[in-house]
């Protein structure tokens, strides 16, 4: 099955089009997490299993509620390669619980580089004896286009080789996305837009039996007005939505970004599940089940108020 | 000694202003290297263990003759965390030998992510215990502009703490850079201008007693007009100039890159010094001597050629 149909068939499912940021900040982890920590000596490791454990306790949370977890990869990497250890164990446990896993690394680099890292996180990578094997092996990776086309390609074509999707960044939830992807080009058309039609453009023939396409768009959920331009120039191509909540774009301003059989697009939410719901002094304090409970208040809430401001914008809704 | 002061003062002893790309893959890495492989059995493990072997002769061979060299992580994160560990291990080695390391990731977030993939490669990162550690500890690490000066202000930050530097993408050297970097703004200028402006700002404070910044910015051998006008927008800030050699750019094409003191631009070869000098059937029968002679030979006339061609054009050369 083509692993857009499978999002959305997942969707369907829990009747929740958003995803789980599994962005592990050690800082604000509750501390009942640190206080178990093994007894290894190097603090990068210890760093890793306190993470990997954490993240155990919200996937087990959170995987009957929703389609997708979406861990950011700066957040184990900046551990090393202990971190990058706590990543993959937390790709192959999401997996296992049956949940599609979107890596958010905002890789980009061209020619044999790019197809570098869409092979290490998407596809095989050839080793010693010439066999091919899995790396990383996520379902989407977040791709950031600044090279230009040639930094888009190598990703698609591993994308088809390997039933895999991506998420090209096309206009982000930042204050200052502005600064580059809102410049106006020669056509009259935004950095943002151009970008758009060049993902649609360079999807065709990647549709699944939805008619979806697994080459999607990273659109902000706090510029509704520019997601409406862009979802009218990318109909078939999945969006995945960051800035929800914490970042300020509510339930409304999500709406244009999705198509009105109520698919289309993925929304994210990642600190206001984990973390910004209890208070610093609640997160020193509480126990594992009290915290676990408050998270999935979070993710119930949030698919609540998603779920049901779809149902009432859109009457053609399929789930 | 600010780090950019160590890459002058190493760049002036080598009279070399040019820095080896470690670029290991496997498909072009001598077959000498390969068939002593370990008896490990993952072969994620023995991919990363022959890339190491094959990084310290590289660094043993070019460590007297170069400044700097710069690994690519793609080339290591594609398999995976045994792949970062090579990683790890040839920053240590390279270090150890001497060398500055320019990690080329092209990193990109903003907030608190770009914050963590900043503390992981170039400063500290706190752990369970609340103690600050270093994780990748590099000297610089390439960064992509395209969320805005959100996603570079948090690296220069690190860097001022932790006496480190960046390379912002500004004008890369790729054929569709263009696509992006060239459009022109309301103000006239290009994107990459604009870019030049902003780097060139934030630096201000950054300098080194050679007046020169450690925030610097990627602007490609093969745009030698476009390099000219980045280098009047930017007169401080140093250059990594990718696309020498292989990509098409020669020694003429980078000299707008550099300043008359000869200094202001270091300049990449990474296939160019470590595959393409040899056939791949010589690389297939070679011993590891007539390899790394071969290696040799390039970084020489790589160095020859520029040094020269610097030495030619400006008589005001310090070095």
């Amino acid at each position: 099955m083509n692993i857009i149909d499978r999002l959305i068939e997942k969707t369907a499912e829990t009747k929740n089009p958003s995803v789980i940021g599994l962005d592990p900040d050690i800082s604000k982890i509750p501390c009942c997490y640190k206080k178990s920590a093994t007894d290894r000596e190097n603090p990068l490791a210890v760093a890793s299993d306190v993470i990997y454990r954490f993240n155990c306790d919200i996937i087990d949370t959170v995987a009957e509620l929703v389609p997708a977890v979406k861990p950011q990869m700066a957040f184990y990497e900046k551990y090393g390669s202990y971190g990058v250890i706590a990543f993959e164990k937390t790709v192959r446990y999401a997996k296992e619980k049956g949940l599609i896993v979107i890596e958010d690394a905002k890789r980009n680099d061209i020619g044999n580089t790019a197809r570098a890292y869409a092979e290490g996180h998407l596809g095989t990578v050839e080793t010693v004896d010439g066999s091919l094997v899995p790396a990383f092996d996520v379902d989407f990776l977040t791709v950031t286009p600044f090279l230009g086309s040639e930094s888009i390609n190598p990703f698609v074509d591993v994308c088809k080789k390997h039933n895999k999707g991506i998420f090209v960044l096309v206009k982000t939830s930042n204050t200052s996305s502005g600064e580059i992807q809102d410049v106006i080009s020669e056509n009259k058309m935004s950095i943002s837009e151009n970008l758009a039609k060049y993902v649609a453009e360079i999807a065709e023939g990647t549709e699944g039996e939805s008619g979806y396409s697994p080459i999607g768009a990273v659109v902000g959920a706090t510029y509704p007005d520019e997601a409406a331009s862009l979802r009218k120039i990318m109909p078939k191509n999945y969006f995945l939505v960051p800035g929800y909540g914490v970042q300020g774009g509510g339930a409304k301003d999500i709406l244009p970004c999705f198509n009105s059989d109520g698919f289309g697009a993925i929304v994210n939410s990642s600190r206001g599940v984990l973390y910004t719901h209890m208070s610093d002094k609640e997160r020193r304090t509480c126990t594992r089940e009290e915290y676990l409970k408050s998270v999935k208040c979070s993710v119930t809430k949030m698919q609540k108020d998603i779920y049901s401001m779809l149902k009432d914008t859109y009457v053609e809704m399929v789930y």
